[in-house]
């Protein structure tokens, strides 16, 4: 666990990465903990204020001959199921990390080997990875949902609506992930390229540069961790909009237990499906040149899809009845078959591989897009900005259409359990999307160590071959986590306005309206702050490499060890506390705004928040994907066009370059941390919503309108 | 008019200017001629195929017992209207531009007297377009009304539903003068710079550059005619949305002539305030020193502010009867006090001096955050463009917030009628916000003017000075167009509501919702497009500037003139070929969308394209003033702060200079282009708004859905 960098031997490289990422992470546990805290007695006072603190049972609201569970349990189990989904999250990163960190330094002694025997251990313990995060994911759930059952009975309603904290737990965890995470990784990556690529010239992951192992840390809290927690947040999030609206429903009406897991199998059968897909990649495919690794990734997708779209019309038929009907707030109950969710939940499965497929043109330079905007690196970095900006903004289009169409298909098949439904189709496959993920920066922090221990060139290049293939593939998780971040948001909005009774979001309604665009605006202001947030972090760092470069003596000889540990300390420091303001912009909005406004102008204001923040997301991480890869372009130099705008450190590399920088905190901090901005200021509307419907809109209500 | 360049004494460079902007001029309204004929038989036919072309008067829908002007009529009034709208603001451009590239020379002669008199010519000049525009569009439509009236006689509905025509010619016109002339512009301004600043290090507006003259256009053309189009379709848009409300009002069935002209009394009222508020800059305070020209500007805003809110109350008591109502589709009519007109109007006012001061805040080097992203320039362009891009983020908070009190007020205390006028009330000091807008370029020009004719070094110091200022306010101008056309839009989208009979525009419907996220992603296709129109016209620019500087022998010396022309050439083909696409999208959607899906997706679409469009024009724009100012900042060298960063030449102001070329097709092609979509897709949906009701959602209809 001891840092102890000056008289570490070469070897030990892996263990300080791992060492540094355990703290980072011990020292945010410390910060969530108190959050956790603080934010559970939150939840215990306002939803047990809803019913004045009663402990006496209450007839049904659905159905007033029946007794449903006072507000207060509601409170306590809610409070509980927070603390649940938060632990889980927590319990599944932690474990995530622990597992990529080992298997970076198996992956570089592999790599020696050759470059087959290097990707079956990334790829496997990425897989490793992502099932554990989907079977931990389901089991507490369904664990859970039995407990409460104990105690709620016959009240489903109340039962489901308790789990629902389950959902804001993870995305809580989420929070610290992604923002936290992605603020790390990036003032770590950006200080360490501006003093050492540029100003001192020597190479990445060179180990006499004092931000190497942070760096590397940074891989792992950003990448692994924040995007497990993402897509943990969204897995768990939208079986709980699923189970919100199903339970009002006539699943929960009848009571027909099966039918009303309908969500919990389908990510079942998907942990199944992306285990048969594993072994196509592992034994079926054996990788032998570095050219079928990006192939192979790109099929694993194709065949969980095709499997998964198979195992989907088998749940539907063998758990649904025939016929059901789903509750719509203020309208007619929908009349649903069973095998219009078969088109539902394949809807969102087919839009998200839509989306990685769309993802992959914008950000892999095998195409046009990408080669564009290291052509015009030729003219600068002005215009190489302007064109990747651009690319960003353009590579919005498909991927919306493709959202627009599942939302269509799925609400107008069975309304918002038909979103909610989607959304899970689309997460079915998170097991596979997370190995296809985490690949890439177990690959990235192989060669990290492959560099620092000083092994020969060939196992360097092997594992770079790997990351390359990993850029594009995170590209494509991200995609993947924005796409589903989108519906599951929709879900939790549909699970919230039912929840809070409100039959119509009427945007030419004054207090709709205002929400809608200071909703839409809430994006560029959590923007804002991540990325200024990410920029004053890397000119701490950036500070702190310049002074060991000019002040330890023998440092660039190689002969004396710079102070990492100083290094990793300013990016957890950083990375917390600059965490705080859009953390609290996340968790205070909806608050303030359903309790001073009301819960008209906080449907308002997730349906512009969600619709805004999908667009910046998905052009801020093709944006930096782009640019990253159009660097890589013309360093690998593969064809005359490439050539003739190298080789590194001609003027085009070096606006390249730039174009890289601007687009880390892009891709890797401020676009995915929008997920979390949509998914959890819904899912928190959803679980506050009875204290909004009670006791909300006190500002209107002064004013007496 | 002959551009004949290489026999052109110094002293005819303006009129080189004035030529390339003429020609210009008379290329795109060849374009627009041929656009509006097309579009004048799309409206007659549409419009005209809802009464199956009949002559017939028909039963009012309002009132049956009245006989209404046949749909025939309605769509060759609308036809009428919509080219005068066209034909009035192609004038007012026109002139517009004649009169800013005059006053440029005079500006230059001025300047050898002092600060002073140049400060006043180049204002006054500003202020005579600025007047121009106000009167001829408030005349042209208030002569449009009485004629047409003439035909209608008691059918008021018909009359300005007809009328609503001339918003849309207006603002057809904007798209040209914004997206046209703002790809002029840029293109000319990145090529000029990219090879004479960066590659050739000959300063800004040197004769010897073969961009120059094109450069100095594309001022005229984008900064002039563009902004001045824009905010005459702002002004023609907002009348007409509010003539439409009130026409199925009380207004319109009490034939209360000088109520319903309520929207013209506004604006007449706003050309005096602004005619004594000029008085105060040329003639009360007289400039003395170069310090006094920023307050001085900043000071009409307030003047004007004040006296406007004293004549809205004025214009509310006399025109308006003390009580009336405003219906409002499937809802109960309003009944509202005439007073309350006097907050609607006054909040648009006020909330556009907040836009204007929030925007001087972010864009002028006289504050914080201007100076944190010239600090950021130390670490490189790559921290430069990080902390650029988080400005404009942030930059939008308060602008949005300042809008959506205007619109809640409004909303709730006259409803859409309240919106149109709060619009008009934000537009009423049009004249002075146009004559501090125009003053920038005037000035900017009169320095290249000064750079080309090689006059005394002290000339050039005066016309930078007034130029720096002008930086800032034209900022403020733009922050103003964004912000009415906002409030536009909803005007406008309420009166299309209206007219469509539509209740409720309820989001969580999947018609609705899908056409709000897809409305959200096109303000993203249109940046995409037009930045990337910007970068590729840019770069034949480039290329041909390079040619001429490497195959014209002593052109660096400057003894032999480069071929001035062929770079006008270029910038005016590229912006009229670039320019198809993006205006193909705005034209085009609201049609498809209207004709395939119907009125409710169609106004999901309109919503979602405003709420995310105003953000990113807001920040689009503000980014790019605030890397125009840092560089600025640097260059000036005013304070030790500055001095550490500069001189001109260092890596902090090549970073700098960086920043500035990615904002230009930020701040004044992509972004300002924004106000015209989200106005534009908002004005064609209003007078196709019969049409789509009657034959609209044909794709639904085949669903059967």
């Amino acid at each position: 666990m001891e840092l102890n960098s000056t008289s570490c031997p070469k070897s030990c490289k892996a263990s300080q990465a791992r060492a540094g990422a355990e703290s980072f992470l011990i020292t945010e546990y410390q910060y969530l903990g108190i959050f956790m805290a603080v934010f559970s007695v939150f939840i215990f006072l306002f939803l047990g204020s809803v019913g004045g603190f009663s402990t006496k049972w209450v007839s049904c609201k659905a159905n007033p001959s029946e007794l449903c569970a006072p507000p207060l349990a509601n409170a306590l189990f809610s409070t509980v199921a927070f603390i649940l989904g938060a632990l889980t999250s927590t319990l599944s990163g932690y474990l995530g990390m622990k597992i990529a960190t080992y298997a970076n330094a198996r992956t570089t002694l592999e790599a020696r080997k050759g470059v087959g025997e290097a990707f079956i251990v990334a790829f496997r313990a990425g897989s490793v990875m992502g099932f554990l995060l989907a079977a931990n994911g389901l089991i507490v759930l369904f664990i859970a949902i039995v407990l409460f059952k104990l105690y709620y009975g016959n009240d489903w309603t109340g039962l489901y609506e308790s789990i629902a904290g389950y959902g804001l737990g993870g995305s809580s965890v989420a929070l610290f992930g992604r923002v936290g995470g992605g603020i790390y990784t990036k003032a770590a990556d950006v200080g360490a390229d501006l003093v050492g690529k540029v100003e001192r010239n020597i190479p990445e992951d060179d180990p006499r540069n004092p931000a190497v192992i942070a760096d590397n840390v940074g891989d792992n809290v950003g990448d692994i961790a924040g995007m497990g927690a993402d897509l943990f947040g969204s897995f768990a999030e939208s079986s709980c909009a699923a189970l919100v609206v199903s339970s009002i429903s006539s699943f929960g009406a009848d009571r027909d237990f099966v039918a009303m897991s309908f969500p919990l199998l389908i990510s079942s059968a998907g942990i199944v499906v992306c285990l048969i897909t594993t072994i196509f990649a592992t034994d079926l495919f054996v990788i032998k040149s570095v050219k079928e690794i990006e192939p192979s990734l790109k099929r694993q997708l194709v065949i969980s899809t095709v499997l998964m779209t198979l195992a989907i019309a088998a749940v539907c038929y063998l758990a649904l009845p025939s016929t059901f009907t789903i509750n719509v707030v203020g309208h007619q109950p929908k009349v649903v078959k069973n095998w219009k969710l078969f088109f539902c939940v394949g809807s969102g499965l087919w839009a998200g591989l839509i989306i990685g497929y769309t993802t992959e043109y914008f950000t892999s330079n095998a195409y046009q897009p990408v080669r564009d905007v290291a052509d015009s690196c030729r003219t600068g970095a002005a215009t190489n900005v302007i064109f990747g900006l651009a690319l960003g903004y353009k590579s919005v289009i498909i991927p919306v259409l493709a959202i627009a169409v599942a939302i269509f298909l799925s609400f107008s098949l069975a309304a918002m359990y038909g979103i909610a439904v989607a959304a899970l189709g689309m997460l079915s496959t998170l097991a596979t999307g997370l190995a296809i993920d985490a690949y890439g920066p177990i690959s990235d922090n192989a060669g990290g160590i492959a560099e620092m221990a000083g092994m020969p060139h060939k196992v360097r290049e092997r594992t770079d071959a790997l990351d390359a293939a990993g850029n594009t593939t995170a590209a494509i998780g991200k995609g993947f986590a924005i796409g589903s971040a989108a519906l599951v948001s929709l879900a939790l909005f549909g699970a919230f306005v039912s929840r809070a009774g409100i039959a119509v979001v009427d945007v030419i309604q004054p207090k709709e309206f205002v929400g809608l665009i200071v909703g839409a605006m809430l994006p560029y202001w959590f923007s804002a702050m991540t990325m200024k947030s990410v920029g004053k972090a890397a000119l701490a760092m950036v500070e702190e490499v310049r002074r060991q470069f000019n002040t330890i003596p023998g440092l660039m000889e190689g002969t004396v060890k710079p102070d990492y540990k100083r290094c990793v300390k300013i990016s957890t420091d950083a990375s917390l506390r600059e965490m705080i303001p859009p953390g609290a912009l996340v968790m205070l909005t909806p608050l303030i705004v359903g309790t001073l406004f009301g819960s008209s102008t906080l449907a308002g204001l997730l349906a512009g928040a969600l619709v805004s923040g999908v667009q910046i997301a998905i052009s801020a991480s093709n944006t930096g994907g782009a640019w990253d890869n159009a660097k890589k372009y013309i360093e690998a130099g593969a064809s005359d066009h490439a050539r003739s705008l190298g080789p590194k450190g001609s003027d085009a590399h070096k606006a390249a370059v730039i174009g890289d920088t601007v687009g880390d905190p892009l891709k890797d901090t401020s676009g995915p941390s929008l997920n979390i901005l949509i998914k959890l200021m819904a899912v928190e509307s959803l679980v506050f919503a009875p204290f909004f419907a009670a006791h909300g809109g006190i500002f209107f209500k002064w004013l007496n309108i």
